[in-house]
This record gives C-alpha cells, structure tokens and sequence, in this order.
C-alpha cells in the first residue's frame, strides 16, 4: 500500500494524512495560521532546505489547501496564504498544542507560547479546556493571539541564524 | 534545524510533531485506537514494511506512548498498546477525521467509516459539530463504536491480501 491507495481510504484519517501527513508540511500550515507568508521567513521558522520547502508548497497548491499571490513584478515573488481548506486545518494544529502541552512539557508555569482568544466572544482558547461554543469550527484568523516573549525569541534567533548563514556562506568570507 | 531542536522547541506544535509527525505513525495510533493491538495486523493494515514498522514502534514506546505486552512464551510474541499519552493522542485522530470528512471527500451520503457514541452519556461525536462536554478529552476507549460495512470490507481486502502474500510468496510456489 502507498500514499495513493491511502488517498482513496474510506477513512478520513487515512485520506487527511495523505494530504498532510508530513512533519514538514504541518510546520508550515503553522506558520501560515502564524501569518507568516513569504518564502525565506517560513524557511527560517521551520530549517526546511529551498527544494523541500518549495516541493511542499507546490503540493499544497495543488491540493487546494494554500494559495499563491504574486506581491511584487520584477522580481516575481509570491506570498503564500491557507486557503478555507487550509485554514479549517487550524483545529488539528490547536489538538497537537492541546497535547503537547500536557505530554511533551517544557518551562511549566511559564506563559503558553500563543495566547489565543475568540474575537468575537473574548473568550480565552485554553488546552485542556473543551473549545469555546464561539471558537467552532476553530480558524486563527478567527482569534486574536499574542506570542509569549520566550516563542518571539527563539523565533527571532532563528531568524537572524537563517538570515546570517544566508549573508555570510561559511568558507566564503569567514 | 532539525527534529532533536525542533523537540526543544517553544512551540507545543512543533515538540508533538517530533514526537508523532510521521503519517506512518499517525496510522500506527489509529490501529491502536481502533484495537488492532498484533504486530502483523497492524502491518497489514497500514502496508508498512515490517522494519519500518518496528522501527516506529519502538521510537512509540522509547517516548511512552506506546507501550507493548508479552501474550506468547515461545515463540516470545508482544501486543501494542496505546499509554495514557498515546490514548489522548485520539483528540488529534478525531480533528484529522473531521477534516477529511469535510475536505476530502468521499462516497458522500454513505455512513461514516466509524460511528462513535460516548459510552458514558450516549452523545454521537459528530464530525462538524463541537465535541459534546462528555467526550472531553476526548478518548477512544471511552466511547462505543461502530465501522461501517464499507470501511469493513476495505480492512478485510487488506488483511486477505497481506496474508494470502505471506503465505504465497510471489515467484516461490506461482
């Protein structure tokens, strides 16, 4: 059995995972949902290698859960956004935050890397509460959210290594 | 960076994915939630080659989220179980089955592959409906379920068909 077979399960599961059942690829979605959406930021945030990451984006375009907008001519460059399809995925990515909180645990007591709170309603979207009535079906783009100063660090040191290494190739003018 | 950073990571999302990113994996806790606890049928199941197979699960086990019990003397044969962290893995498995029943669907008007009832208060946990106070957090094995026919039929055409592949191997007794 390949990921084509899968493709045509009867179980979602199978069939959700056949569209996005790659480590890499729910990074992704996460710096989406994060409103990342140029190419070397999101290479930054996830170390993904250009071919893997562009690989990846193409065949998420192509099964419709991102888009692609050109922002500037000359160069041609693109921005990339989920789409509805890729933005209902955002409740798979809240899960994974629910259970990693609770199982893969790290700096208790300190605040939680993304304070998510429904706009509409002002309610706060906690792991291991059960989701606010006003926060379903869940989207990001629906809450308001504040990154912790711990996330924004590491976010920033992963930034400037990516753009360093890109400014200063090693062995090329060390 | 790579998944022994990224597992250090800030970010929940990102620590549960090096935990579990792998779709191999994901399918691996889906058998599990669905019972299937025996080696070989896990594998025909999934289609993972057995080294593959054994290698996922004894990363599942190193990291508690499986856990594997001795039901034979000689020859030494083990059945695999989900721990408390790989049950709560199932809210994950629920968000993927609403997903792909919404966005990549399938035989549409046909019941779902698997009907899930919570044990305790009768409530159905409906794709696209907010999960009912009483399946939270959500766990398997605290509900009722039931496959449908066709989901049914397409694991019987896989475990035949692993089996019939391990008894005639093809080109040794054609």
């Amino acid at each position: 059995m390949n990921w084509e077979e899968i493709s045509g399960s009867v179980c979602p599961i199978a069939r959700t995972l056949a569209v996005v059942g790659d480590r890499w690829t729910l990074l992704i979605l996460r710096e989406l949902a994060m409103g990342n959406s140029r190419f070397d930021e999101i290479q930054a945030q996830t170390g993904m290698s250009s071919f893997l990451l562009s690989t990846r984006l193409k065949r998420l375009e192509h099964d419709g859960v991102v888009e692609r907008r050109q922002y500037t001519d000359r160069p041609p460059r693109f921005e990339y956004f989920a789409t509805d399809k890729g933005k209902e995925f955002d409740a798979i990515l809240l899960s994974m935050r629910d259970w990693g909180v609770r199982w893969t645990p790290y700096n208790e007591g300190q605040p939680l890397p993304l304070a998510v709170v429904v706009r509409a309603t002002g309610e706060a979207v906690e792991p291991g509460q059960r989701l606010p009535a006003g926060a379903f079906p869940f989207r990001f783009d629906e809450c308001v959210t504040a990154i912790s100063p711990a996330f924004a660090h590491e976010r920033d040191l992963r930034r400037d290594a990516f753009f360093d290494a890109r400014r200063h190739p090693r062995g090329v003018d060390a």
